[in-house]
């Protein structure tokens, strides 16, 4: 344990130069869903490279037909496993970005009058400052010991935000390197400021583009007004179609492998204290929305929904515009749980929307990323030691979670690499990740450190 | 008639120089709706009177709390009328700027194959191109007979496209100014490119904006879809409930005042040949999309309507953004006919959307006008008189129209002038007003300023 003591106060003495670290990250503009950040891309995967060959890695900037990934290998002590590390460099688009309360690529920290402090800046939680959490802990490591406790691979990948196109002809292709014993995933958060997690399951993700196809142009609502078909008219049909007056999604077998959360789980998640009330209230809402007939937590946690992400037709400027639009458009996405399958749900919203449509009209549909949902067994021997590590540095028992969102990766690792996920993460559900004013605590990103270096340790005993 | 013979040829003499002063016109790029072109807007207006003080008119630019009106004045012979001439200088937006052809601020005549001379830019139909009819024919008369005539008031208007603010007090502001015996109103179109019309009826409108406020910031959609509400989702199902499956509008008493159009007039409507296939194939639909007992003719001259002009909200650029908006909004507007109270639609509909949201979501209205419709007896003798003159000019009779458009100003005069208006335009239906490529037929042009020549002649007499 001397060794591990070390590291850990290492961590603790070189906390501001990792903040200094994380900050030339974040000021890279690596929004991956929009091509006019593509040199800003490369620019994330070639510091990461960097930084990790100064730790002592073999790295290297791989290139894909979209943004690259950052591939690193450090050899391990015979006998230890070797473990692939998983996080994005990539982040979301800042728009609106005159919500945000300071430029989102000048990071910064901001103390709150509790004392709290806070890293401000778009990829602060998802997902440059949780990567670095796992960088800092082997960073001091070696410093302090000339090693790493386990064999590591780093993956960093560059498309999370936009629907991975690249990840698994990647993992075909490199198999052989990337397979490792299991994998460590940084995308996913705490319970609270106080309890760390570890996500078992995640939902999967449909994501599509619908534009509808009415008139031939754009037309004077004077003069066709009823007349002609409105395509906003027709999409907001189709968008209100697509639930029941009960929140549940109408889609023909949309519900086919959804299970029955087990009794046992619903337990341990109505042990975990969670309030409806406050989970809503903190956003400004009060009613849930989902499923009439569902907690919100298995709403979130357990069930598939269908929401609706963007919308765009006609005249949306300043004043008024009275004119029928040639088209419309929203960008829809469902996520699974379970069994269900992508591709089905897939067929069948494009089977509904074409049957809803009028017969002079028609639709173009683009897809936008495909996963199933993924659950991952609690009774993994490397879960078992994440979660003693995590219990270690937070003083209490990691509350074993499930999570709304998609984590591809994680099933793509499994179906391709044959590597089962451990999902360990420090973000927190206030962090506006995906918003304006994305924040990270300092506190996950310090204690997220010295959690990775006990977890390596952990791992290779 | 030897004076209108001249004043004829001089119009045909001099078309060439006419398109050249239309052109000054059509490149000052006054969209009124968009407060970066305001100054342009005033150019505009400082144009027409620089215009029409060289033909002799006493005229000025009359500031309005938004863009300035163009006031001018010319004398008539003793016992002539005297008449309000109305058009509106301001012009649409120019998005989607990709679908123009050429640049829509830089006008050029197109010649057809079949010979066709067509005038191509914005707002060379609307409304510049007509309105220009009107003074290059009192620029005839002018420098043949060294007189009008009638005696007349040039009224211009710059927010036509926005609502028209400014209109109603100016009206009222300058009553005395402004009376005249009746006004002349160019701001409508032919039958067809040979056959004139008067437009005796026109729709009232109702203008709203809605937004509707879910969370108090975007979230992300995997933490907290279908627990949180989704503003696109509730808006979808406000505008999919405003119209029912026979697509009437659902609105409590919208249809009080609507009036059932009367036998003869529906059979005069019925003896113009009017095809619904050909009115429909012109804009690549097939489908009437009104009320589904009613003619195409009905649809948009005699019944109400419910439209849909712009929707926005979440992530509309390239790629996917799985988020859940904190608001969604859409521009919505209301086609009346009859007696139906724009004030009382306006309060139905908010009633309605208000009843149609969640309770711990909000909605903000905002208003973009509100004019009831216009019915103008066919048995006014201005009205005869320049159906008269139309009948000479093209050698058959003109048809008397309703219009699906609005022409608010027409209710305006007769409410705070007292004064009744005849509608005559040049426009056709292929024109693309609101759209891109914009035309005006160089015959609707010149044919429409002969027009105007033998109607003032008429008038006199």
């Amino acid at each position: 344990m001397a060794s591990l003591d070390t590291v850990l106060k290492s961590i603790d003495d070189n906390l501001e130069g990792a903040v200094e670290r994380l900050f030339n990250l974040l000021r890279i503009k690596s929004i991956s869903t929009d091509p006019a950040y593509t040199d800003d891309c490369r620019k994330a995967a070639k510091y990461l490279v960097d930084d990790l060959v100064s730790i002592g890695f073999e790295a290297r900037v791989a290139d894909t037909t979209g943004h690259p990934m950052v591939v690193a290998h450090h050899d391990g002590p015979q006998g230890a496993p070797h473990v692939l590390f998983y996080g994005h460099y990539d982040v979301q688009p800042v728009d609106p970005e005159n919500l945000w309360d300071e430029p989102p690529f000048e990071p910064r920290i901001r103390e709150l009058p509790d004392g709290t402090k806070q890293m401000v800046g778009r990829g602060t939680s998802d997902d440059k400052g949780q990567l670095m959490t796992f960088v800092e802990a082997c960073r001091a490591w070696k410093a302090e010991t000339g090693e790493l406790p386990c064999r590591v691979t780093i993956f960093f990948e560059g498309e999370e935000e936009s629907g991975s196109p690249s990840l698994i002809p990647f993992l075909e292709a490199n198999r052989d390197e990337l397979k490792a014993d299991f994998a460590l995933v940084c995308d996913t958060g705490m319970w609270d400021t106080d309890t760390p997690s570890i996500c078992t399951a995640l939902r999967g993700l449909v994501g599509e583009e619908i534009t509808i196809h009415a008139a031939d142009r754009d037309l004077h609502s004077g003069a066709y007004g009823s007349a002609a078909a409105n395509p906003i008219r027709i999409l907001a049909k189709v968008l209100a179609g697509l639930h029941d007056e009960n929140g549940r999604v109408t889609l023909e077998e949309f519900y086919d492998g959804v299970p029955e959360t087990p009794d046992e789980i619903m337990e341990m998640w109505n042990g975990l204290g969670f309030s409806e009330k406050e989970f809503l209230g903190e956003i400004g809402l009060s009613n849930p929305a989902g499923e009439s007939d569902r907690s919100v937590l298995e709403q979130i946690w357990a069930r598939p929904t269908c929401e609706f992400n963007g919308i765009e037709g006609g005249y949306t400027g300043e004043g008024f515009k009275t004119v029928i639009p040639a088209i419309a458009s929203s960008k829809v996405s469902f996520r699974l749980v379970g069994t269900q399958d992508p591709i089905r749900v897939r067929e069948a919203f494009r089977a509904y929307v074409r049957s809803a449509i009028p017969g002079d009209c028609s639709v173009v549909f683009k897809e936008h990323g495909g996963s199933p949902a993924v659950h991952l067994g609690y009774d993994m021997p490397a879960m078992k030691k994440a979660a003693e590590a995590l219990k270690e540095e937070w003083g209490r028992d990691a509350a074993l979670t499930a999570m709304g969102g998609s984590i591809p990766v994680v099933g793509d690792f499994a179906e391709f690499l044959g590597m089962q996920s451990v999902l360990v993460g420090f973000a927190l559900d206030d962090d506006r990740i995906h918003s304006p004013n994305e924040k990270y605590d300092l506190k996950s990103f310090h204690k997220g450190t010295r959690s990775w270096a006990r977890i390596l340790e952990k791992l290779a005993n």
